[in-house]
């Protein structure tokens, strides 16, 4: 798991019927800084995130089957939390004052 | 998931037997100023994807056996969507204008 | 699995009910060197951690089941050991004498 | 999935049993100007590979079980395909004129 | 999979039951050249290895469960095999004369 930024919504008209009325977002990794400059993905969102979130994302199939509630999700990557803060002495993310 | 450009077909005439009749394709990923620039993976095609297209794709034995809707699939990345945007204040990616 | 460092908590209000309660941890892999200086990541914690720890995270689906004693975890990050020191010629982690 | 070259036969003399009687090749990823150059891995022949072919790997335990046609099979990568060529205008990979 | 040196063995006092009375081990990815350099990894020992022996690490939750011969084993690296030699043209990798 790791915590990204959404970047922005991810279009897809053609695709595999799970998809449909699903939500699906481009993501980047978080890095040390607490800036996003790490790899992009393309995540299912589990927790109605919204652009510039900072989220907390697992990649992993069965992740994706447990949060949908649905076995056999054609999706590995999903977004599972909202995160508020890390709670560094240093702060390295913080989801409040940006 | 992460969004890809495909590249080129690949042909692969002695192979284990569940790829026969199946389309395999080099796909390339995406980089953040929306070219394909990063790592290149070799992709089942599930949504009759063609050269140039902008593809959703996931890395995942469980996705290919739900989206070819068989068990044990001996391929673990396929193609599950056409991307027509990524709706970023900046735009990331567009299969329209390009 | 990795040895990693406990950098902090990670604070997630609105979570998947699977988290509710359970503490997730921003970590860091150690590098050769013995210092912290990989790549970060946000594991659920399985051996109560605190910060500054050196412990052994392990990357995987069914590992989590398997520590936590639940099906269908969605989570794909634990901490499975507390890392007391690696027994190499020229030591490149102890967890005693830093 | 990737496209790799065979580079040399892996000799393990002391190894689990599933091992027995089955050839491990040495495999190099082809990078995008065709040549091999990246990442290089251990994988499970399933197609009768020799040292110098292009071959499409697949890195997935599930994939190893489908191929060997037996469950729990402790590899997690394997050749599954002869590569003949990669249909580019630019040609990536040919298998032929090398 | 992937060849790998071990470097040392890994000392966990508090760990999950599992481990109790299993030998961990910290192995570094064997380079091109032949020599221990890549990404270094700790992994439950299946074939009785030493410090400095070549081995064959897989990552796979299912082939730890495989080779340890019990389901739900909260590890997914394992060393599954020695690595006697490397039988390239120009020897990668050699278990004897080193």
């Amino acid at each position: 798991m790791f915590i990204a930024e959404v970047l922005a919504p991810v279009v897809a008209t053609e695709k595999h019927e799970f998809f449909a009325g699903r939500k699906l977002l481009l993501v980047q990794e978080i890095l040390e800084d607490g800036r996003a400059g790490g790899r992009t993905m393309v995540a299912l969102d589990g927790v109605q995130a919204g652009v510039g979130d900072r989220v907390l994302v697992a990649r992993n199939g069965g992740a994706v089957d447990d949060v949908i509630g649905q076995k056999d999700c054609p999706a590995n990557v999903i977004i599972i939390a909202h995160v508020d803060a890390v709670e560094h002495s240093e702060p390295l993310v913080s989801g409040c004052n940006r």
